[in-house]
């Protein structure tokens, strides 16, 4: 698939037509580190948005996903880490509206709709909106559109994680071509049901309103909705797409050019879920399970999404224990009908379970491919024309000691 | 409650006319523990059981589900640990066959669906069925009806279990005098659905199949399917529940007498159901999520055990971290229509949020709260009629710890 490509260093700053910034203002009490990024297009671009399925939506979820609706053009992303403006209430959404307010004059927009803003971090605590409203002239006078802005602005957006997650393709058709950018933050709060996290792509291709969200609702369902790390789906998960048009030219749809953008959006977004689950907090092991032999195509992914999130599954992985039984059990509980003398299952290369029944002989090499960073399981239920696949992590000590003490 | 139940010492040894006994036959490889348990009714009794949803049901299972929708009486329920005889296919149900067979002869029964039969432990090696059926005949060599010999039987079914879970009471209506007993195993696969676990409930009352079988039904919904320690649903839940009419008299339906018996056997489920959530592996705390106001009972039900599973929120409780927000979006994802700014949630009796917004000097003392043996969640939702219950525990490391080497 990368052949198809050129791999950029930066990551959503690369796109032709986009300035990127980021700042430390001091959401989080007591430490400062960078917590606000600020994107912006030079021309107004077409957008295209998934937000959470949680019925506790974040006041940014309900501004963005607002403005996505209307049809309006979007000029700026103000994304901020530290404080997820979820449970907030009424001051909640007043920060969001003033925050997109002060920006668009900023920026000297004709209205705060075209600034879309995303928060992370913790829940129910009131946004400190003073020290954001205070850096964004600083904010808006240090854009810029280096690969090292892209890469700050991934880091602004961190919260648990252990490390940025960006990257950057362009594709070629004939003379021309585009670039698509991407960034991302995991690792906690990772079950995402129809959007994720915060994941934000840039494009300079020309795409109509039509192609973006199609593109997206594409890219997301095989990445992001595929990765689980805890079960959890947040209450601020929300992926945007932006297309500016910077790189000029047409995009026809149905042509060579729009199956390359298709194709690099793609590849973007699964680049950037592999890292988040990779990234998954204390993970020590990503778990990749594929499911064949169903009915149907969502049967194979809740069947594959049902098995990366059993904990006796995380923790039999993270022990190095290819105690099979438990991936066949968490299979069985998935709520697809399966006959459970047609399962046979590999671990690596290694068929622990032939039609329901045990392979003894294959767990000594399952138990080494265990002890690898990346544990693949494929699990064949049927002969059905369904297949998907999910990414998972282990579960380990060092998650229950992050997640315990989350806040203090 | 307890006070309308005199509480026995024993556990299914208790009601009259059953015999107990228990015996260590090796099951589990290397080590000599208890491992097989005999329950025998010296009437025939009238059964009703309620088996795992999980479509990967173990060799057991299928037996005990067909022997009970037979509608024919038991004798007998042998049950051991160390090995579920699941993923074991024909195998397995030929092993099952054969100790039902075997231990019809040895007690004279007509025929060996008389036996139930239940297993718990490692999925997918084959059952040591030569060590049961060597076994068989000292164990039915020994069969008591002392307290002595139901506790025994109950710590034959352990497997991650600290401790062994039993208990009876006597009730009385008149001059009349019932028993219920009743024993349980944990600690691990614990999220029930329509069934639960390993739990035997015998009773002494002249029950008909149809009181049984609402009972049971009536007992398990509020008690063991309202627990769960890890999401996953085991392949080997079963609960039965045996009476033999041994006491003598009648239990007239709508009678005061049914009630109390009702009662007696809620009460047997709803306190084992406690200790195996107590007891759940890893588990420093009990979790109880109370939740009111939905539609439904059933709602509630689905948003209290969402809660109650959710790692955020155990890995939270576990670190003594009054994180409400991870207990609303719990609620937000669970499913269930909820309108947030109506949710109102008390961590013991610190309202930590009212519709939806924090109340930040509750804090404190719900952080005090947090460091006890049982904490109380407390979320309305709304103002419907339903409620609903959901026990759960902890995360802790020693959970990771307990699973990651559970084979080894």
């Amino acid at each position: 698939m990368t052949s198809r490509f050129r791999s950029l260093r930066g990551g959503v700053a690369s796109p032709r037509g986009y300035r990127i910034a980021a700042a430390a203002v001091g959401i989080r009490p007591g430490t400062l580190r960078e917590d606000l990024a600020l994107v912006v297009s030079d021309w107004p671009a077409v957008v295209a948005g998934l937000f959470t399925t949680n019925q506790v939506k974040a006041a940014p979820v309900l501004w963005s996903q607002d403005a996505v609706q209307s049809g309006s053009s979007v000029r700026a992303v103000l994304l901020n880490s530290g404080n997820a403006n979820a449970c907030t209430g009424r001051a909640g959404m007043r920060a969001v509206r003033r925050s997109a307010a002060t920006l668009a004059g900023l920026l000297h927009l004709d209205e705060p709709r075209a600034v879309l803003v995303a928060s992370t971090g913790v829940i129910g605590v009131s946004l400190p909106i003073q020290k954001i409203l205070d850096g964004l002239p600083a904010l808006t006078s240090r854009l810029s559109s280096s690969a090292q802005a892209g890469a700050q602005a991934a880091r602004a957006i961190m919260t648990t994680d252990t490390h940025p997650k960006f990257c950057a393709v362009e594709v070629r058709v004939g003379d021309r071509r585009y670039r698509v950018g991407g960034m991302a933050k995991g690792a906690g709060m990772i079950h995402p049901q129809m959007a994720t996290l915060l994941c934000l792509v840039t494009t300079d291709a020309p795409l109509t309103r039509r192609q973006v969200r199609r593109m997206l609702v594409a890219a997301v369902e095989p990445s992001f909705n595929s990765i689980t790390v805890d079960g959890d789906t947040s209450t601020n998960d929300c992926a945007i797409l932006l297309a500016n048009g910077a790189a000029g030219g047409r995009v026809p749809p149905g042509g060579q050019m729009e199956k390359a953008v298709r194709a690099a959006i793609e590849h973007v977004c699964a680049k950037l879920a592999e890292a988040v689950a990779a990234d998954g907090e204390g993970a020590h092991r990503l778990i990749e399970v594929r499911v064949r032999g169903t009915r149907t195509e969502a049967e194979a992914r809740r069947v594959a999404r049902t098995v990366a999130s059993s904990l006796l599954v995380k923790t039999a992985v993270h022990g190095g224990d290819p105690n099979w039984g438990r991936i066949l059990a968490a299979a069985g509980r998935s709520g697809v009908r399966l006959d459970p003398s047609r399962m046979t299952l590999a671990i690596g290369n290694h068929v622990v379970a032939r039609a329901g029944l045990p392979c003894p002989r294959a767990e000594r090499g399952a138990a080494r491919h265990l002890r690898g960073r990346v544990v693949r399981l494929h699990l064949r239920v049927g002969h059905g024309p369904g297949a998907a696949r999910a990414l998972g992590t282990d579960l380990s000590a060092d998650y229950v000691a992050i997640n315990a003490h989350y806040r203090s």
